[in-house]
Protein backbone atom coordinates (compact mmCIF):
# COMPACT_ATOMS: atom_id res chain seq x y z
CA UNK A 1 0.00 0.00 0.00
CA UNK A 2 1.76 3.17 -1.24
CA UNK A 3 0.87 6.04 1.24
CA UNK A 4 3.59 8.65 0.38
CA UNK A 5 5.36 9.67 -2.75
CA UNK A 6 8.12 12.51 -2.87
CA UNK A 7 11.51 14.06 -4.55
CA UNK A 8 14.04 13.59 -2.01
CA UNK A 9 14.80 17.51 -0.95
CA UNK A 10 18.05 19.70 -1.45
CA UNK A 11 17.57 20.50 2.42
CA UNK A 12 17.30 17.10 3.00
CA UNK A 13 20.83 16.27 1.38
CA UNK A 14 24.17 16.31 3.19
CA UNK A 15 27.36 17.46 1.45
CA UNK A 16 27.87 14.50 -0.18
CA UNK A 17 24.08 14.97 -2.07
CA UNK A 18 22.70 11.75 0.15
CA UNK A 19 19.81 12.10 2.52
CA UNK A 20 20.50 12.50 5.83
CA UNK A 21 19.61 9.84 8.36
CA UNK A 22 16.88 12.19 9.62
CA UNK A 23 15.32 13.05 7.09
CA UNK A 24 14.65 9.33 6.23
CA UNK A 25 12.50 9.45 9.26
CA UNK A 26 11.16 12.39 7.88
CA UNK A 27 9.64 10.93 4.40
CA UNK A 28 8.15 8.25 6.76
CA UNK A 29 6.50 10.41 9.36
CA UNK A 30 4.95 12.41 5.63
CA UNK A 31 3.70 8.69 5.25
CA UNK A 32 2.57 8.27 8.87
CA UNK A 33 0.51 11.39 8.39
CA UNK A 34 -0.89 9.55 5.13
CA UNK A 35 -1.46 6.60 6.76
CA UNK A 36 -3.94 8.71 9.16
CA UNK A 37 -5.70 10.46 6.60
CA UNK A 38 -6.69 7.05 5.56
CA UNK A 39 -8.03 5.88 8.31
CA UNK A 40 -9.67 9.49 9.25
CA UNK A 41 -7.29 11.03 11.46
CA UNK A 42 -6.32 13.89 8.65
CA UNK A 43 -5.59 17.12 10.01
CA UNK A 44 -9.03 18.42 9.50
CA UNK A 45 -10.24 15.70 11.18
CA UNK A 46 -7.59 16.41 14.11
CA UNK A 47 -8.94 20.26 14.53
CA UNK A 48 -12.39 18.00 14.89
CA UNK A 49 -12.03 15.12 16.60
CA UNK A 50 -9.27 16.59 18.67
CA UNK A 51 -7.08 13.26 18.81
CA UNK A 52 -4.43 12.69 16.82
CA UNK A 53 -1.33 9.63 16.67
CA UNK A 54 1.73 10.43 18.68
CA UNK A 55 4.49 8.31 17.93
CA UNK A 56 6.49 6.47 20.95
CA UNK A 57 9.12 4.70 19.54
CA UNK A 58 10.84 4.06 16.33
CA UNK A 59 13.27 2.09 14.75
CA UNK A 60 14.87 2.60 11.36
CA UNK A 61 16.63 0.34 9.23
CA UNK A 62 19.10 2.28 6.42
CA UNK A 63 19.72 -0.70 3.53
CA UNK A 64 20.62 1.82 0.62
CA UNK A 65 21.78 5.61 -0.57
CA UNK A 66 19.58 7.94 -1.48
CA UNK A 67 20.26 10.67 -3.51
CA UNK A 68 19.34 13.99 -4.07
CA UNK A 69 16.26 14.85 -6.64
CA UNK A 70 15.44 10.59 -6.54
CA UNK A 71 11.54 9.69 -6.53
CA UNK A 72 10.54 7.80 -3.72
CA UNK A 73 7.68 5.81 -2.63
CA UNK A 74 6.72 4.52 0.94
CA UNK A 75 4.77 1.23 1.37
CA UNK A 76 2.82 1.26 4.77
CA UNK A 77 1.99 -2.10 6.62
CA UNK A 78 -0.41 -2.32 9.62
CA UNK A 79 1.67 -4.73 11.66
CA UNK A 80 -1.17 -4.72 14.60
CA UNK A 81 -3.27 -2.97 16.77
CA UNK A 82 -5.40 -2.63 19.66
CA UNK A 83 -7.87 -0.64 20.97
CA UNK A 84 -5.19 2.54 21.78
CA UNK A 85 -1.96 1.62 19.94
CA UNK A 86 -0.61 0.57 16.15
CA UNK A 87 2.61 -0.86 14.74
CA UNK A 88 3.07 0.41 11.74
CA UNK A 89 6.10 -0.27 9.19
CA UNK A 90 7.20 1.58 6.31
CA UNK A 91 9.33 1.13 3.36
CA UNK A 92 11.11 2.99 0.75
CA UNK A 93 11.37 2.87 -2.48
CA UNK A 94 12.18 4.10 -5.24
CA UNK A 95 9.24 5.18 -7.40
CA UNK A 96 7.89 2.56 -8.77
CA UNK A 97 8.79 0.23 -6.57
CA UNK A 98 11.60 -2.56 -6.27
CA UNK A 99 14.34 -3.21 -3.29
CA UNK A 100 13.68 -1.54 -0.08
CA UNK A 101 16.57 1.56 0.47
CA UNK A 102 15.11 1.83 4.18
CA UNK A 103 12.68 0.48 6.59
CA UNK A 104 11.48 1.56 9.65
CA UNK A 105 8.68 0.08 12.52
CA UNK A 106 7.28 2.30 14.74
CA UNK A 107 4.59 1.81 17.56
CA UNK A 108 1.82 4.55 17.78
CA UNK A 109 -0.30 5.84 20.38
CA UNK A 110 -3.81 7.36 19.62
CA UNK A 111 -4.20 10.51 21.95
CA UNK A 112 -7.02 12.90 22.74
CA UNK A 113 -5.17 16.18 22.47
CA UNK A 114 -7.51 17.66 25.43
CA UNK A 115 -5.24 15.40 28.03
CA UNK A 116 -3.17 14.49 26.11
CA UNK A 117 -4.05 11.27 26.93
CA UNK A 118 -4.58 7.56 25.46
CA UNK A 119 -7.46 7.40 24.12
CA UNK A 120 -9.29 4.35 22.11
CA UNK A 121 -9.58 4.68 18.80
CA UNK A 122 -13.47 5.23 17.34
CA UNK A 123 -15.02 2.72 15.35
CA UNK A 124 -14.69 4.43 12.29
CA UNK A 125 -10.69 4.46 12.42
CA UNK A 126 -10.55 0.79 13.37
CA UNK A 127 -13.09 -0.13 10.82
CA UNK A 128 -10.46 1.95 8.46
CA UNK A 129 -7.36 0.74 9.53
CA UNK A 130 -8.68 -3.17 9.54
CA UNK A 131 -10.06 -2.15 5.37
CA UNK A 132 -5.91 -1.20 4.91
CA UNK A 133 -4.52 -4.00 6.43
CA UNK A 134 -6.74 -6.49 3.80
CA UNK A 135 -5.47 -4.60 1.01
CA UNK A 136 -1.77 -4.75 1.97
CA UNK A 137 -1.04 -8.54 0.45
CA UNK A 138 0.41 -7.31 -2.45
CA UNK A 139 3.48 -6.16 -0.64
CA UNK A 140 6.37 -8.03 0.39
CA UNK A 141 6.67 -9.18 3.90
CA UNK A 142 8.72 -7.19 6.44
CA UNK A 143 12.74 -7.68 6.17
CA UNK A 144 13.31 -5.37 9.14
CA UNK A 145 10.64 -6.25 12.55
CA UNK A 146 11.51 -7.61 16.06
CA UNK A 147 15.42 -6.05 15.73
CA UNK A 148 17.75 -5.34 18.82
CA UNK A 149 20.61 -2.83 17.81
CA UNK A 150 23.79 -4.66 19.09
CA UNK A 151 27.27 -4.80 17.71
CA UNK A 152 28.19 -8.15 15.99
CA UNK A 153 28.92 -11.36 18.11
CA UNK A 154 31.70 -11.86 16.86
CA UNK B 1 29.34 14.05 27.90
CA UNK B 2 26.90 17.16 26.58
CA UNK B 3 27.78 17.01 22.91
CA UNK B 4 25.28 19.40 21.23
CA UNK B 5 22.94 22.27 22.64
CA UNK B 6 19.84 24.17 20.07
CA UNK B 7 16.67 25.85 21.02
CA UNK B 8 13.96 23.79 19.17
CA UNK B 9 13.14 25.44 15.75
CA UNK B 10 9.72 26.99 14.47
CA UNK B 11 10.32 24.07 11.43
CA UNK B 12 10.70 21.36 13.93
CA UNK B 13 7.45 21.36 15.27
CA UNK B 14 3.94 20.75 14.26
CA UNK B 15 0.29 22.20 13.98
CA UNK B 16 0.75 22.23 17.74
CA UNK B 17 3.71 23.40 18.75
CA UNK B 18 5.61 20.30 19.45
CA UNK B 19 8.59 18.73 17.73
CA UNK B 20 7.74 16.46 14.94
CA UNK B 21 9.13 12.83 15.40
CA UNK B 22 11.59 13.15 12.69
CA UNK B 23 12.95 16.37 14.23
CA UNK B 24 14.33 14.44 17.38
CA UNK B 25 16.62 12.01 14.90
CA UNK B 26 18.06 15.65 13.20
CA UNK B 27 18.97 17.31 16.50
CA UNK B 28 20.19 13.67 17.45
CA UNK B 29 22.10 13.46 14.11
CA UNK B 30 23.57 17.27 14.51
CA UNK B 31 24.59 15.46 18.19
CA UNK B 32 26.18 12.55 16.08
CA UNK B 33 28.30 14.86 13.76
CA UNK B 34 29.66 16.93 16.87
CA UNK B 35 30.61 13.06 18.35
CA UNK B 36 32.73 12.85 14.62
CA UNK B 37 34.01 15.99 15.48
CA UNK B 38 35.24 15.06 18.95
CA UNK B 39 37.10 11.89 17.67
CA UNK B 40 38.91 13.62 14.59
CA UNK B 41 36.28 12.87 12.02
CA UNK B 42 34.71 16.71 11.62
CA UNK B 43 33.73 17.74 7.88
CA UNK B 44 37.44 19.41 7.29
CA UNK B 45 38.53 15.97 8.44
CA UNK B 46 36.09 14.45 6.30
CA UNK B 47 37.63 15.93 3.46
CA UNK B 48 40.74 15.12 4.18
CA UNK B 49 40.66 11.84 5.42
CA UNK B 50 38.03 10.74 3.21
CA UNK B 51 36.23 9.24 5.56
CA UNK B 52 32.78 9.21 7.56
CA UNK B 53 30.18 7.62 9.49
CA UNK B 54 27.16 6.14 7.88
CA UNK B 55 24.21 5.16 10.18
CA UNK B 56 23.26 1.83 9.89
CA UNK B 57 20.28 1.50 12.03
CA UNK B 58 18.72 3.55 14.72
CA UNK B 59 15.90 3.16 17.52
CA UNK B 60 13.63 6.01 18.98
CA UNK B 61 12.04 6.37 22.01
CA UNK B 62 9.79 9.34 22.82
CA UNK B 63 9.57 10.07 26.39
CA UNK B 64 7.96 13.89 26.59
CA UNK B 65 6.66 16.12 24.28
CA UNK B 66 9.49 19.12 23.40
CA UNK B 67 7.93 22.22 22.36
CA UNK B 68 8.92 25.16 20.17
CA UNK B 69 11.78 27.29 21.40
CA UNK B 70 12.72 25.09 24.15
CA UNK B 71 16.30 24.97 24.94
CA UNK B 72 17.68 21.00 24.74
CA UNK B 73 20.83 19.88 25.12
CA UNK B 74 22.30 15.93 24.07
CA UNK B 75 24.16 13.76 26.42
CA UNK B 76 26.11 11.37 24.48
CA UNK B 77 27.42 7.83 25.66
CA UNK B 78 29.53 5.42 23.37
CA UNK B 79 27.88 1.77 24.26
CA UNK B 80 30.68 0.12 22.27
CA UNK B 81 32.81 -0.35 19.68
CA UNK B 82 34.96 -2.82 16.96
CA UNK B 83 37.31 -2.08 14.52
CA UNK B 84 34.49 -0.15 12.36
CA UNK B 85 31.83 0.16 13.95
CA UNK B 86 30.33 2.56 17.21
CA UNK B 87 27.34 1.85 19.00
CA UNK B 88 25.97 5.22 20.39
CA UNK B 89 23.76 6.32 23.24
CA UNK B 90 22.51 9.80 22.95
CA UNK B 91 19.60 11.71 25.43
CA UNK B 92 17.77 14.44 24.77
CA UNK B 93 17.14 16.85 28.00
CA UNK B 94 16.31 20.66 28.54
CA UNK B 95 19.43 22.60 28.65
CA UNK B 96 20.47 22.49 32.06
CA UNK B 97 20.03 18.79 32.47
CA UNK B 98 17.02 17.02 33.90
CA UNK B 99 14.85 13.93 33.03
CA UNK B 100 15.39 12.73 29.28
CA UNK B 101 12.60 13.48 26.88
CA UNK B 102 13.82 10.93 24.43
CA UNK B 103 16.61 8.68 23.92
CA UNK B 104 18.32 6.93 20.77
CA UNK B 105 20.56 4.43 20.48
CA UNK B 106 22.34 4.14 16.81
CA UNK B 107 25.02 1.98 14.87
CA UNK B 108 27.18 3.69 12.90
CA UNK B 109 30.20 2.60 10.44
CA UNK B 110 33.34 3.87 9.55
CA UNK B 111 33.46 4.50 5.77
CA UNK B 112 36.04 5.24 3.39
CA UNK B 113 33.82 7.53 0.47
CA UNK B 114 35.86 6.35 -1.88
CA UNK B 115 33.84 2.93 -2.37
CA UNK B 116 31.79 3.48 -0.84
CA UNK B 117 33.12 0.77 1.89
CA UNK B 118 33.51 0.40 5.19
CA UNK B 119 37.17 1.43 6.70
CA UNK B 120 38.41 -0.07 9.87
CA UNK B 121 38.98 3.43 12.37
CA UNK B 122 42.59 5.22 12.64
CA UNK B 123 44.55 4.97 15.56
CA UNK B 124 43.82 8.67 16.19
CA UNK B 125 40.11 8.19 15.97
CA UNK B 126 40.15 5.07 18.12
CA UNK B 127 42.47 6.76 20.93
CA UNK B 128 39.80 9.85 21.21
CA UNK B 129 36.94 7.66 21.14
CA UNK B 130 38.52 5.82 24.12
CA UNK B 131 39.24 9.09 25.73
CA UNK B 132 35.46 10.23 24.75
CA UNK B 133 34.12 7.20 26.57
CA UNK B 134 35.92 7.52 29.74
CA UNK B 135 34.35 10.85 30.63
CA UNK B 136 31.01 9.38 30.41
CA UNK B 137 30.84 8.18 33.82
CA UNK B 138 28.65 11.06 35.26
CA UNK B 139 25.65 10.38 32.79
CA UNK B 140 22.72 8.27 33.78
CA UNK B 141 22.96 4.78 32.39
CA UNK B 142 20.66 4.42 29.31
CA UNK B 143 16.87 3.36 29.94
CA UNK B 144 16.50 2.62 26.38
CA UNK B 145 19.27 0.13 25.27
CA UNK B 146 18.18 -3.24 23.29
CA UNK B 147 14.73 -2.75 23.07
CA UNK B 148 12.30 -4.46 20.72
CA UNK B 149 9.34 -2.81 19.47
CA UNK B 150 6.06 -4.38 19.98
CA UNK B 151 2.71 -4.51 21.13
CA UNK B 152 1.75 -4.86 25.17
CA UNK B 153 1.32 -8.72 25.48
CA UNK B 154 -2.15 -8.53 27.67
Amino acid sequence: MITYQTPVLQEWVDYNGHLRDAFYLLIFSYATDAFMDRIGLASDDRASSGTSLFTLEAHINYLHEVKRGAEVEVHTQVIGHDHKRVHLYHSLHHAGGGEAMAASEQMLLHVDLAGPKSAPFGADSLRRMQAFAQQQGELAAPQCLGRIIGLPVS
